[in-house]
This record gives structure tokens, C-alpha cells and sequence, in this order.
């Protein structure tokens, strides 16, 4: 049998090593774009904040048992009736790699904002490991003073961190009410206070329209009469699928244009899957697909993939949306839906917000710890939760609390129930997870829910 | 309705409490022997560090809305018949309190164990607020230069943690093959090199048989030559369950003599309640009771059985057995089955170790996460986990996850599917739950076992 993937990431890689692990006698071949198998794309920001001084350590692994690599290998397009992909290597000859069975693992690349000036010199999306080499080689060259940093996701966040731990005065532009729109506004704002602590400035509601080059730096305007100068600008407002080669051969495409795919990581096509980026992440609280490219879930879809095409029925498990970043001291995770999300889909939402003590406040070093939890009135089942806090109140890890607790369906009352650890410096003898849980439930009047 | 609760510790301040949200026209009325409502026994430690100054703040609370409280009131007899308790105040005076509904919370107290000198001055158990006052003006008047602490559970090597802060040689006496018997002996070996590396002196396999007073201090013999004088001596080998109240008014008793109740936390009594560190209590995955004293469980004990006081039905869900205690840097905690205790209940366990990095590698800070986890080869259910690793390496929210599984009795292989927070400064993106749970798979063989 012979695997083809396609995309040497998170995906492709673990698809890889997972149809290894299960047949050994499987023929594995992995046809990569780039020379870097399997880098870490998120650790980018902590090798441009020095950080990460050798981008070498970014490398998920260097070995990869039983998956012959072709690095600097494009795919350029598929026939899935012959059952081959066309590449083409770095020296321009095209070759042809039959295959049983396929998986399209192709990534995200950033959407090319409609910035006038975008191309201009000092001016970078950042994703790719090639990205960051630019990035890098700008910094250490030009030693820029200043920098706008256009979006506020995690990477142009990421970014201003890392840009300001250089010594770089950072501005933000952010398109929406507050930056990190992945949480609720309100917890934006507290994030924004922790990014102006640190000296970085931030401007909401900003839709950047054009960089020019002057004698003083490039200077980029927008609206909200925002207008910066600047030695470097970063772009960084979002990833879209690269979903071309797979819907050329006849894949469906799905919301925001990526591939569509079942539960078994199967596109429409016979024998051909796809995983990662590049395709719709079925979401397990709204029951539906949805385009929520996640490192996380790359990793699960691609071994899903892999275990399918073995012929190990398996289907994935479905994404929460669990994520998690770290700006500064301060942590912001989230899980489930919130309010509004929840709203659209057709629960009847409640959200309360607390902030109890991450540890028992005799014991030095409590710090707050801010909880949004959303549940759902009628059934009395948690939704959703959003967490803030310093980086040492295992913020990240009380999120998978409740991303796990979702992933079973529970109500609210039943957190309660939980066998949480305890010990005065790490928590209180109700965790902060259940603390919020019964915040939750007075506030929702709904304390008989489940009983 | 007259809802009378003995014991003004966790279970009986939660149940309280409960009682009142749920039901605020009942009347709430409290006995406790001493003064202390609520107070956090398991912050005794902290205040003797020095780390907690002033032990007011370890009051768990100092409100107790609806709850009339009787301090320095005793419980001496139970009439389950004409259903009224007899009482002594302070001053010697008895008076008789008639309830509708009892609660039992009388907690437990410091196994005295069988040591000639066990009373001698500067010999001292540490379970009560008076325990630890008398200790405290002990540390302050005659600031020992050394001390010896007999048991090497958690209060022990708390303690030990405690007394090095404030510049007292310690030297731990352990009955066990290592210390901290809660975990296994590999892991106990561990926490020792962190103590050693503190300069606590540590002893296993001995028996304290006696203590004499010397010119010199504390003469400290046992088992093993173990010889040691010391200027004060902690004995902290275990609690037993204050069971006599409940016994002699007729309530049956179980292992180690504590009442037993059924999940509604009812007593053999009618109308009689008992919950927290005096009862049995239910394991979730044995499937029957044991004497597990821990306040999580008390509180929640304490929740149910008001509860069902009220009239509301509601089953205490049952412990895990999680835990998880400080010493100096380390984190151990541990939920769930060990291999023996799996064995012994009929469950056919399999024990994997591996060691793992906290978070991605190349982000500085990374450090050691061990796991051993516990899983039946037959079924490929997670049975139980154990962990260490650093202060900062979420261990504990860690094992919460592990706990949170086994509450929904998840096979190992299903904790891949968990959604769980991944940013590379805390974590991967297989979270080392999830690396632990893959190794236990390959370990044991049994990676087809959900597939």
C-alpha cells in the first residue's frame, strides 16, 4: 500500500508517523513544498523575539520512521482517476507519484490584506519559516526602532511581545472593538492593558488601507485617521485555506473555500483524504463543520486520516475551538462557544463572569484569575469558557478542565462533581473551575438545573 | 425545618451553606467544639513557614450567611428517638438541641501512635488550630535549631518543607520504602532528592519507638538504629476518623472505623446525615467505600448531604482519590488507581512511566514532567495517574485533566481525542496528558484497544 501525503506540517507529519506506527510494511511518501519538515510555526514569534535563539530547535522532531521525505517537492496537481500527483522538485523537472491512498495536507497561507504599499520593502506577513527568515534578517540588519504590527490575533500579538522584548516600540492596529477577538471584548480590554503595560500602543477599529515609503519609515494609514510611521510592518490579519490543488482534482469546497472532508477525514474524492489547514474542522458542540485552523487539530485529523486510509475505521473526535496564548504575563484561553456563537446555533446562552483567586489567599503569590463561562439556560449543560490570567495560575490547563468537560456533555451542577486537586498554593478546596461553574449557576437563577 | 450540623470544618460549613442557598426559610444551627469556623487545617504548614503570618487569614471564610454558629460547643450524645443532641458549652453547662435533620461532621484526629514520650514537652501532633498555636509559640520562644518529624505523608514533609524555611535542620523519620506512600516508591525516591536537596535529612523504613528527653534535646530512637536528638519532634502519622459520636448513638461503622453512609451521605440513622473526614467514603472506581480524609471530598460530602437534608435527591459521585501536595519546588499529584490497588480490585492494570517536557523545548524554561499512568489492559480504560514535575509545569490542573477523564471512565486511547490548549510556552501539541497516554499505549501493547 502506498500513502501519499502531500504538506510536510502538523498534519502530514502526523499522518505519517501514525500509518507507520499501525503498518510498518506501509509505503509512506511525504512531498513537501519547503526543506523544513514538521517546524513548529507557532514557536516563529519566540525566534524573532530571541527567545528561540536557533530556528533549528523549532523542528517538532528530525526523524521520521517509515516516511520517505521529498523535501522541495510542489504538488501541482492530482489525478484521481489514474490515481497519481504531478510534482515538480526545486531543479524545475516534473515527476508523477502514484498512490493508493492520498492525503492533502496543503496548510493555510495568510490572506493578502487589501493594503496598498503591502509589497513594499520592510513590509512582512509572517508564516512561513521563509517568512521568518526575512523577518529575522530585516532585524538584524536594520535594527528597526519601530514597528506597526497590522491585526490583533495571536500572531500579531505574539508579535508585538516579541518585537517589544527586542526594544522595538510597537504599535497595533486592530480591526475590531479589542484585540484578540477570539475572546470577549471585555477581555480584550484586559489584554490591551497588559500589552500597553509592556509599552505597546494599541488602536481599535482600525482597517489599515495603505503604507508608503517616506524618508522617515514607511507610513501606514487607515481609517479612524489612523496614521503610524514606522521602520518594519508586519501583517498578520488571518489564514485562508490553501485548498487550490485538492479542489482542482474535484474536491468540494466548504466554508472559506476549504475542502470539505467527513468525520473520516475523506474528501469526495475515492481514496483521498485531507487533513489540517487546508480543510473543515467538524465542530463538536455546534454538530457542523466550521474553518478553525488549529495546530491541535492538524495533529488529530492528521492521524485520523492516517488510521482510515490504514482501513482502522476512526473518526475524529471534533474541535472545541481549545485555544491558548501567552502575551507577556498573561494567559487568555478559551474553549466552547461563546455567547453569541452559542446564540446562532440555537442555544439559549447565558454568560457570567467572575474572578475568584487562582490559590488560596493566605498563601503568597494569589492572583486573580478571570472566568467568562457560558451555558445553556434550558439544559443547564456548559457551552463555554474563557480564561485570564497570570502564567503561573495554570490558566492553560484549568481551560482543558473545561474543554474536557465539554467534550462529555456536562452540565454546569455536575462540575461540582469533579475529583479536583487541591493544595492552598495551587488552588482552593473548589477549584476556580467549579467556583466559576457555581457563579454560573446562581447567576443563571438555574441552581435546581440538575437537581 | 431545623437542620443542626456538628462540626464547624469543611464538610460542616459547606453544608451549611448548601442548606441555605438551597432552602433559606430553614434554620441552620452549627456546634463546634472550638473557635475556629472553616478554618484551612491544610494551611497549618504555611502559617509555621512563616509564608502565611497571620493565621486569621486561614479562615476559609468569616461569613456564614443563615448559619447560626455555636463555637466552644461540644456534642456528647445523639437521641435518634426524641431526635435531639446534648450539648456542653464552655462554661460546663448542658444543654439539649432538638433537630429535624442531623449532619454528622465531626472530622478526624491525629493517630497517637505507640511512642514512649509522646507526651513529652516539645512533642507535638499537628491536626487543630491549638496543635499549630502551640507549635508556633514553641518555633517563636524556643527557636529550635533542629527538629525531627515522624511520618513522611503530606503533613510530615509539609512540615519539613515548613521548618527548613525558617532555618531548623530537619530530619525526616518515613515507615515506608519512600516517602509520600500516596505515590509509588520510584516516585517517592524523587520527592526525596528534592527534600535532600533542601538539606532535609530523610529516613525510610523506621519505626519511631521512642522519645527521651536529654541534656542535648530530643532523643528520638526506632527501628534501624535510627537515633537522632532534635530540639522539637513532629508526629504527623495519619488521622483517624472521629467516629464515636455517631457509633455510641447507634450508627453503623466501616473501614477504620468511620460511619458509614450510603451516596446520599444518609446514615443507618433517620434524619441522620454524616459527611467529610469522620465517614467512608464512596470510590468512583472501586465501586464501594473506603477512609480516603481529604477536604475536597468533604466539602462535597458536606454539599450532598444538605442536599438531601433539604429534600432535594443528589448522590455524592464520588472520590478518585486525587491529590496534591508542594514540597519546595516539586509538585506530586496523583488521581485514580495505582497498579496494586487496580490489582487488588479485580481490575487487570498495566503501569507506564515516561518523562516528558512541560512545554515545547525550544521555549526556555521547559522542564521534566513525569508520568506514570495506570491503565486495564483489557478494557484500555485510564485507570489512574501519577505526576511530577515543577511549580510552574501545571501538574496539578494536569492531573485534573487525568481526573477528569476517569470520572467518565475514558480509554486511554479516547484522551488523544481531548481539545486541549496549546501555545508552545505551555505546552505541545499532544499536551503531555495526551504524550503519557500515547506511551502507556504503545507500552502496553494495546494500541488497537478502542480502534
Amino acid at each position: 500500500m502506498h500513502f501519499l501525503i502531500i504538506g510536510g506540517s502538523d498534519a502530514g507529519i502526523a499522518a505519517g508517523l501514525r500509518a507507520h506506527e499501525l503498518d510498518p510494511s506501509c509505503e509512506i511518501t511525504l512531498v513537501l513544498s519547503d526543506e523544513y519538515p514538521n517546524y513548529s510555526i507557532c514557536g516563529l514569534p519566540f525566534f524573532l523575539s530571541g527567545e528561540t535563539p536557533d530556528w533549528h530547535s523549532l523542528a517538532h522532531r528530525t526523524e521520521f520512521p517509515g516516511i520517505q521525505l521529498m523535501p522541495n517537492h510542489t504538488a501541482e496537481s492530482i489525478d484521481p482517476i489514474g490515481k497519481f500527483v504531478a510534482v515538480r522538485n526545486g531543479n524545475g523537472a516534473q515527476l508523477e507519484l502514484r498512490y493508493d491512498k492520498l492525503l492533502i495536507a496543503t496548510g493555510a497561507r495568510p490572506v493578502q490584506p487589501n493594503i496598498e504599499g503591502f509589497h513594499l520593502p520592510g513590509v512582512f506577513p509572517l508564516h512561513t519559516m521563509e517568512d521568518s527568515f526575512a523577518v529575522h534578517r530585516f532585524l538584524e540588519e536594520r535594527q528597526p526602532k519601530s514597528a506597526v504590527i497590522v491585526g490583533a490575533g495571536y500572531i500579531g500579538l505574539e508579535m508585538a511581545d516579541a518585537l517589544t522584548r527586542r526594544g522595538v516600540h510597537v504599535t497595533v492596529a486592530s480591526r475590531t472593538e479589542a484585540v484578540l477577538a477570539t475572546v470577549d471584548p471585555g477581555y480584550g480590554k484586559r489584554v490591551e492593558v497588559e500589552l500597553e503595560k509592556h509599552g505597546v500602543e494599541v488602536w481599535n477599529q482600525v482597517q489599515a488601507s495603505s503604507i508608503r515609503a517616506t524618508r522617515d519609515g514607511l507610513a501606514v494609514s487607515g481609517t479612524k485617521e489612523f496614521s503610524r510611521t514606522a521602520d518594519l510592518v508586519l501583517v498578520a490579519v488571518g489564514v485562508r485555506p490553501n485548498s487550490e490543488l485538492g479542489a482542482a482534482a474535484g474536491v468540494t469546497q466548504g466554508a472559506k473555500g476549504a475542502l470539505c472532508v467527513n468525520r473520516k477525514m475523506e474528501t469526495t474524492l475515492p481514496d483521498v483524504y485531507a487533513a489540517g489547514d487546508c480543510v473543515e474542522t467538524w465542530h463538536r458542540l455546534l454538530n457542523r463543520n466550521t474553518y478553525m485552523p488549529l495546530g491541535t487539530t492538524a495533529h488529530k485529523q492528521g492521524r485520523t486520516a492516517a488510521e482510515n486510509a490504514i482501513g482502522v475505521h476512526r473518526e475524529f473526535a471534533g474541535s472545541l475551538g481549545t485555544q491558548v496564548v501567552k502575551l507577556f504575563d498573561l494567559i487568555a484561553a478559551r474553549t466552547g462557544l461563546r455567547e453569541q456563537e452559542a446564540a446562532s446555533a440555537g442555544f439559549c446562552p447565558f454568560t457570567a463572569e467572575t474572578t475568584v483567586w487562582d490559590h488560596k489567599a493566605y498563601y503568597p503569590g494569589a492572583r486573580e484569575l478571570h472566568l467568562r463561562i457560558t451555558g445553556d439556560r434550558h439544559t443547564g449543560k456548559l457551552l463555554g469558557a474563557q480564561l485570564l490570567g497570570h502564567r503561573n495560575s495554570e490558566v492553560s490547563k484549568r481551560v482543558d478542565i473545561f474543554a474536557t468537560a465539554l467534550f462529555h456533555g456536562m452540565k454546569m451542577e455536575e462540575l461540582n462533581d469533579l475529583d479536583l486537586s487541591y493544595t492552598p498554593p495551587l488552588s482552593s478546596p473548589w477549584d476556580p473551575v467549579q467556583m466559576g461553574a457555581q457563579f454560573w449557576t446562581k447567576a443563571a437563577g438555574n441552581r435546581s438545573s440538575r437537581l
